[in-house]
């Protein structure tokens, strides 16, 4: 390039108005490398930048030109306002994003990492008190969104339990939704039923996250798998428009590929893949939905086939509990996503996601354990991701994501670099 | 008046050592409408105060003054010592109160309405721990005391479930209570048996809170209805000494209208009109003892009559769950406290109560919801003071309540002006 | 003594680099007798100090200047590393300690003692996040685990119920560990499965604690009961080496005695006597690893000769959860240690204690209540000790230990000075 490699870095800093923390955080290098490239070039210590990165940071740079001019003209006002449903600062649906408004909460996710990964404390939301009504067993998602409003410092209270006592007395909706707005400042909601998470949110002016409704919608989990593609892609110095996603297994229940094919369709020439056991297709409506966006969508029962080419590979599991009809008990071993195809078909850059829970019991032919020490398998990156997500939907529904950089302290505990045994190298604390 | 309102209310504030904020709060008018009151005559924005409230703050004054006077006198130390039950800094039933101590509580819990209305925060509770020990499923019980205990900065730490592990193993409620209070500063403990809460809080030194026992009591919920009278009366000019109170529906398991009716016979002159389904009347000892305090009761199965005249209707659900012998699902419809009614028998300043939960499904005949528009439906705002009336308690209980006001922070965030979408005008955080 | 005793109080505190006040606990005496003894000697207030104190101070200066010469050569770096397991700040098994270490581990419960007899707040783990994980129901220890974090300002996400929603879906240990290790900082596991928390501590590399793996370790509760012992001993100026400790009851599925023979084996020319129904004797390996050591151990079936100058009796429930052939519903009325056998058969300065819960019913013949007001009975000053162990437990794994002493604040409320109402004087807050 014609400039030198520390200006063009320093001036892309500047102009993303990002420290280098969060810059190196953003392109997905260590800070350690970042300041050897940013050393005089003389220097001992200094480091070439390789090409790859320059593109990449290019690349962002003018989608940030792009998205300010954007911003200037059919955006204003804070984010949350933007993505308001009903004039409420609620989140039910990933349909409340366009693709500069999801960018915009991953940009906040992104403010959350050096908490997420437990470098920094934040204690901006110190005094809140979080509702977490959990009326559907589901541990972990209750555990990541109380973790992820803990670590912006407020407090949690939790109900688990199939109904509420006083619902169990036949109190409504409307009811318990108002009064437990009275206690708390935000509520997340899982219920079984569909569109009650919708009912419980149109009783109440203060924020609301959907955590799963039945049938439904699951939006938290959407937006950390799509900001999970984001920071991989980020990573691998890839664009996600134009890139090939392979779907596989219960397309029909699986809830969390119907939301995730409804974001990636706001980007650009996608190509979807769609693998699944016969009767276990996408519902039409949403091939409808992301077809007419432009995309290519290819529908196949042969898992290898499909396969070939993916950026991305997104197993689920078989959705028992949701089964009307159908007569499975789990995937044949046709439709397993295991180390033997992902060697014969993907590339050394694919990733391979799920949602988890994976049934790991012999028979059920889930995502296979085999892929553990691969670091292609991102399923807990993507968990990991959870945090920061629902920390960005917290701070945003709060109005408070512009307080959290100057809140931040350094963490008094030292964490492991790596949380997992298994965690490749480029995924550690530090 | 002969003084300028100015000077009038600048008096006021300095006798009762009021803040602008706290003033405007203690006679339920906005702080802007205050401050348009002190301006200087001539000024633009200056308004005339209401004749109400003129004789509202006077009537405060002089209450003050007296109260001042008794409290010279008989009372003195602080006040968890003058509620205190077998010198314990307990409070197990309502007859722990005098009428000076239980409106000193709700001076305190006045002092916690910014925090409860999400305008300020307070850690003054910071390192404390609240062991809530719910023994019976009470969920919104549960969560106001923990969200109480989190406003003021400290952490909870939940039991629920109907048994302790170790209580099945054949462990005595002495040893349970006397373990957890080396765990815990404060505990709230909620119990199927009358009187286990009373041997909990014998076997501990620690402040306990009955969360209610059985058939027994549940003061906090009594504490926080007679505080929403106190504040709606505030509000519309009113005061509690010779108001009509009308308690509708199962008044013989209904715990709430036992404890509430034994608070309200603590004020002078009182008229209490009890309607209920043969057979479901309130117990003779209640009437003897409200009586005896020279209140007249009215006792009718007619709830039209009945409500004439109301100052306040207290409507309750039927406590299927502690029937013995009786044979009823619901109330027939001719106990159904509904707007048809409401606006054929009670003026404009009536305000309608009930503890909830409502049973909203079709026969109950519970409260109906066609009040939900009706200002004069007060369950939310009742269920809402459940907040700053538990907070004061415990900051009473740990002894903290004089360092509350000097604790008070901005929040961070920004909560809606009105939490619930029906709510009433008046009843908005600002 | 030759010196006068302010000299050697003050040269003892300064050797041992600790404050008045935790000087004052490490010697078990009040701060009040402590400041009499340092008196000026013609000072009216002046008090001498009793003999007993001035050996058992002489001892633990003794004992601190071999302990740092042991520390200067063996021993190096933070104490987490010493004890640390697969390389990792994990804490599974009370095999992991040596004497040196887990009495390192106990002078860090000491500096938590203020903070546990609520007279001082810490914060110094603000921003962590502790996973209670409890997929056995175990209401205490969840508490006492949740209340040592909360009190190092940490916040927690509990889980109770016999499994995960995720994992009866079929997910793996492996999956549940590294999920949750991604949401929080560090996991307390309580699994009924022997082997368990070892599987999930293997898929992690965040702190796991085992808060009891079925017929496996619950090392925290062997800690706090050594710590008691020791504690008590201190109070009592004996020392541990050379004393004599009656195990009675269960001793066959008694968890907690297995893990604390193990550690009380560290010492020197200890005597065991072992007394149990014939088929609940201590299993073989147990006594083979206890008697490698050189010390004494004695099996009995008659509780009044076992008794005989014990300096500890710590009796066990009857683990009847664990049974799997034996046909005993309680203990006959011989195995029950209550007033009449510890006054025939024990001293005044003898101990009595139990890993709680004790199974008060009538005919269990657990440990009676009827030495609920001895001094002897240290059954609650040992579930008190849990706190300052567990804090201890958390602050070492996390790396914290260094920054409590100076993180200390003073409470903002006012602790009852017992919390017993039983409570012995010496074991008051002050």
């Amino acid at each position: 390039m014609a400039i030198s490699q520390q200006v063009f870095l320093r001036d892309a800093m500047r102009r993303l108005n990002l420290t280098r923390d969060v810059f190196a955080a953003r392109i997905g290098v260590k800070r350690r490398a970042l300041d050897t490239w940013l050393l005089p070039e003389g220097s001992q210590e200094a480091r070439t930048m390789p090409e790859v990165v320059s593109r990449f940071v290019t690349e962002i740079v003018e989608n940030a030109a792009l998205m300010q001019k954007y911003a200037q003209s059919a955006q204003s006002g804070p984010l949350r306002d933007r993505i308001a449903i009903d004039n409420k600062h609620q989140l039910l649906s990933v349909d409340q994003f366009t693709r500069e408004s999801v960018e915009e909460l991953f940009r906040v996710a992104d403010l959350m990492q050096p908490i997420a990964r437990r470098r920094k404390v934040s204690r901006v939301l110190e005094g809140a008190v979080l509702g977490n009504l959990f009326f559907e067993a589901s541990t972990r998602t209750r555990v990541s969104f109380g973790a992820a409003f803990c670590r912006l410092g407020g407090s949690v209270c939790d109900t688990t339990g199939f109904t509420f006592s006083s619902m169990a007395k036949g109190e409504s909706i409307y009811d318990t939704s108002r009064v437990m707005s009275g206690y708390v400042d935000a509520m997340v909601i899982r219920h079984p039923e569909q569109g009650s998470v919708a009912e419980f949110a149109a009783a109440t002016n203060i924020p609301v996250v959907n955590g799963g409704d039945g049938a439904g919608e699951h939006p938290s989990q959407a937006l950390l798998d799509l900001y999970t593609i984001l920071t991989e892609f980020s990573r691998l110095g890839k664009l996600l428009d134009g890139a090939h996603i392979v779907m596989a297994g219960d397309l029909k229940y699986g809830r969390t590929v119907h939301s995730l094919i409804k974001l990636l369709a706001l980007y650009r020439g996608m190509k979807f893949t769609l693998v699944s056991p016969p009767g276990l297709e996408m519902p039409e409506h949403l091939l409808d939905q992301a077809s007419r966006n432009g995309h290519v969508i290819e529908q196949t029962h042969d898992l290898a086939a499909g396969l070939k080419g993916a950026d991305v590979v997104y197993a689920t599991r078989v959705q028992k509990e949701r089964f009307s009809g159908e007569n499975l008990e789990g995937y044949s071993a046709d439709f397993q996503v295991n180390r033997t195809i992902v060697d014969a078909c993907c590339g050394p850059d694919t990733i391979v996601m799920h949602p988890l829970p994976r049934d790991s019991r012999e028979g059920a032919n889930d995502l296979s354990t085999d892929l553990n020490h691969d670091p292609r398998l991102a399923i807990f990156r993507q968990t990991d991701n959870g945090i920061p997500v629902r920390m960005a939907i917290f701070a945003v529904l709060l109005g408070v994501e512009g307080l959290v950089q100057h809140s931040l302290r350094d963490v008094t505990w030292t964490p492991p670099s790596h949380i997992g045994p298994d965690d490749s190298v480029f995924h550690g604390i530090d």
